[in-house]
């Protein structure tokens, strides 16, 4: 019963048996290599059109190049204050664009709309060169806190950031997810709703370690294959994320992976929600279901074997009464949870109830 | 017949088998998993102490990392001209150090003695703090021209480099052929002659993409795990770098695999030998073997489907009397080569004749 | 009348005799003139100990050198939300540590106490190697604000700041105009107090362009001179700050022209209070007056020839009811601002009423 | 006697008049007041066009904002290997460039001629993207070792740069003496010349602490404001280099004192030769003598109380035979040293010989 975090889960077989498969035999190294070149085909085909694609081996690296791209040191990037940019990453947003500042928005609704967006340029100092200019927007889809951007909500706020003369860069650790809920194109959520920079991740719906940064803008690719070799991000043997794009895009395969966690997270919030010590506090949109629970019923779970985790309290929406014997908790669902792990929390439950 | 490089090789079975395990199943994330674990375990065996290990995805973060841990911003640090930081990592040692500067040694050997390092020390500009000093050496073994110190040359020259007060990085990415050449305990030429952190590489030998910076001085492995986090290193499923290293470190598969790649680089030069119109260049103590040879005859091969690369003019000692028709070229064996490829090039060398 | 800000301020006429004699001759460069040691030697007389000084041209660099010195680029810098540092310092601070984070407090108070760091620090994610970790608390004295803390507020917080791991630095760029407000020992709100490390700036007070890093704590300026050197701050003429330094410190006359500023605030205070559409934003501690005023009346004062400036209208705390056509306004005086001046703006006032 | 640099002279007392009559009164903060904005146009008359001037207050920093506008953290720098920012700078352009390199070209002549410049490309590695690509080439105007480019030397180099992509700056820490030399216009040694950012100093010339980033491409010159700011290089009160610059250019006070210092090394070096134990190591084209003496004669001076420099002893060309007990020796002159000093020199050397 791990609900830890997606990215505990193992590998996908279709997945492991490509890169296997890619193993065997020499290739060509640092990129240039077949594996390589049919999954940048393999993303044309799936955004339908021609995109520039650099392969990474984390998150971190991933979302941090791109930021490098839309922001110079001197400049600032407004991201939402749960962003995992903001919390989660050490300080390597400071590191791989050479100092530039990540400012931080904090709104009720866990998402970032562009009426958020003017609010707050029109308060924010603005005298050059005292003052950060903001020069990139970093939204995630889905969100930390399991909420998923609507195409609407995207294009209106990506246009909004393109008014201020912002770019726009999504975080997409979980955009496979995303693609589920709303059973899109992941065109109509990316670049053309004004997306110009995606961090498109693997890992944490059945790859091994796959993460790529998508360019829609063709000027924000300049320099880039430089920004990711200095940065030590250049594997020699490029098939090793080659061969897991493309089993992972092939058939559906990513978004069916998705499907599930996203169902498997429903059946579990639909477990969760009979028990009168537990209250929602984002709604589940995703594969991430937040809820405020009781210092000992979270206690209890442990105890009966249930990975979950206790999460950031300032996270929890004012709205909520959340009491001092209360705690947030995390519960995650991957492509591989089953609906008997869930069974037998929920048969936990009813034994702590 | 690919020579190109020893990069460009595939997986060993081995390996593969080990990483197709590990994929299985929910584990622990951020190198917090049971395969770290025992990688570490075994490199603490196959080391004959405990050592703090750090993997990452690439040579060059291995590299990097480890300057970083032995060089402020305001430090320099010496390495061979011929160093693969110094001349194929972009500005990656800048990117990470906070903008040491590398000072690149120039010596007809190939290799750095401590004559060399105090010789460079004494004429070297040392006004604080106007002139940069010197606060790291880095070597390779093997190094770029495919010599390998002995124990004894290493001892001197890191003997020499603590008295001076300079750390000593060893950049390991050919670790194994040294070892396999020099038939000597892994400890024999690391920590026990004086060196205080190394890049060890699996990627060129038998692995997918596995590189582990071994700190052997506690005092730089301080805050080590902040620099590779905030360097986009630190993978969630940490048993891609695991599985790989126990199964490359088990019953001595790596240095196996290393004598061979040496072995089948001295039957390849045997062959090359033979042939009036090729002159050595180094001498072959690992797995790679240099050569000049008539821009013709490379030509030739390289139209009967030999892999190999051009090397750098400026590579060549002053000693070999190069003509203009002439070119430097690199052969490179690895876990996989066959004396079988290497027949076949002799085949055509005596075609070519 | 220019209340615009006291960097705008003419130098005293001490201070300006003292460079001039400096200026003719040879002197030895690099800060290694007799007028550099003089004012170094002054300093520690001032400060009550051996201290170890460092002179640049601007408060931007020395409050960020300064930071460098307590805060890795991987550790965040806990300061409060109206910090200069946090506002007009472009991102210097991130330039100089090599990426650091500030982590901006707000407050109700202006200020930051010794509760107010634990509350911060005790709901802030801590996990390692992922969330970033506080390594240092910068305090200004006076605050942006204009307030002053007490010497026992600031060894409260020094005190939870140590405790807790973190490094104490203090912008100081009217640090004059507290120590006349206190009435105390530079020694009794700095080192005896707990600061670790102090910009001290005399540009706003009576100087042309003089700043001083002042490190209280040895371990601190290790390899600081390189710091300074390598961030261009380290002039040939250094008798350019030693000179200024000097004859500002001497005969407290740096102490004198800091009263001066400070009374002639609390004059201008007296007359603003009178009208009835000007409230109090903050009480005045220093040489600044932070008023809420109706847009007409600053429209009006500024036709008639006052320099003031409209103010960040998230600065005003949430007690203060400021409606739409209100505006927040700050005035500073300087050492050279004289009460006819007020007498002036006063009798601005009475018409414009 | 003092040879020893001419950044240890003083103050041109017309430039210090201008100084004292800038600090009286309020001004404008920050680089917006009437000095700043003479000096710029001072600027733009002397150089024949308008211009970007960009005031800060050290050679160093001058240097590196301006190598920041012409490398991007992924490039690299060529300059000759005795440039003041290859050896004298500690790791500051490292720092404000972001990890940029530098490629020191070591030649006999030492300057860099156009032919040097396509020898040094055309042999270096240059594979996308393990190869640092050269994006700026770095001239010194007058060198490091006194010598002084002419008008078609430069634009030959500069054409040659521009035809290989790459931008010029010219370091301009004596440019006046160059001037001075050349007898010829500002622009034809710079724009005219094909230079793209010029490092202009005052300093060494007669003034206190005054250097300017010229920059004739408009394109370079986006965001170098904030380049300045957030490297701590914008002063408050920017009188402190306006006055100086403007009293500076005035009536060609900045050549004639640059004119008085090259004529006093002539006399000086007339000096130095008649003695045989010394021998010239460069020709004195602008204010220094760089010579070898035996150490014997060098103690015999300093004991003396002449001021003089030993030199770094890889600066001394290959054709010169140095024995071992002799040393290269600098002499620098500035606009104040007076021919009586050099009289005084030449009776020490009298009694020595």
């Amino acid at each position: 019963m791990n609900f830890d975090s997606d990215n505990q889960s193992g590998v996908s077989p279709r997945i492991l048996e490509s890169l296997v498969s890619a193993c065997s035999g020499s290739a060509s190294s640092y990129g240039t290599d077949d594996w390589t070149r049919r999954a940048e085909s393999a993303l044309g085909q799936v955004f339908g059109r021609d995109v520039r694609a650099f392969f990474v081996a984390t998150g971190t690296a991933a979302n941090c190049l791109a930021l490098s791209a839309v922001a110079n040191p001197w400049d600032a990037i407004l991201c939402h204050r749960q962003a995992h940019i903001a919390i989660d990453e050490l300080s390597a947003p400071e590191f791989f664009t050479g100092g530039a500042r990540l400012l931080p928005l904090d709104t009720d609704s866990g998402k970032i709309t562009a009426k958020d967006l003017h609010a707050s340029l029109d308060t924010m100092p603005a005298q050059r060169p005292h003052n950060v200019r903001v020069s990139a927007l970093s939204v995630s889809q889905a969100t930390e806190n399991g909420l998923v951007y609507s195409q609407a909500e995207l294009a209106q706020l990506a246009d909004a950031a393109h008014q201020r003369g912002i770019h726009v860069h999504m975080d997409g650790a979980r955009f496979a997810n995303a693609v589920a809920t709303l059973a899109c194109e992941p065109a109509d959520i990316t670049w053309k709703a004004g997306i110009d920079v995606l961090s498109l991740g693997a890992s944490k719906n059945g790859a091994l370690a796959a993460e790529a940064v998508i360019v829609f803008n063709d000027a924000l690719a300049r320099d880039f294959e430089l920004r990711r070799k200095r940065a030590g991000q250049l594997v020699s043997k490029g098939r090793l994320f080659g061969a897991q794009f493309v089993s992972w895009l092939q058939d559906d395969h990513w978004i069916e992976m998705a499907r599930n966690a996203n169902q498997t997270a429903q059946y579990l919030w639909a477990t969760l929600k009979t028990h009168n010590e537990i209250k929602p506090t984002w709604p589940v949109e995703a594969n991430e279901v937040f809820v405020v629970m009781k210092r000992d019923l979270l206690a209890g779970l442990k105890a009966g074997g249930v990975g979950c985790s206790g999460w950031y309290r300032r996270s929890v929406p004012q709205s909520i009464n959340m009491s001092d014997d209360e705690l947030p908790v995390r519960f995650v669902t991957s492509w591989s949870t089953t609906h008997s792990e869930v069974d037998v929390l929920a048969e936990l439950l009813h034994q702590l109830a």
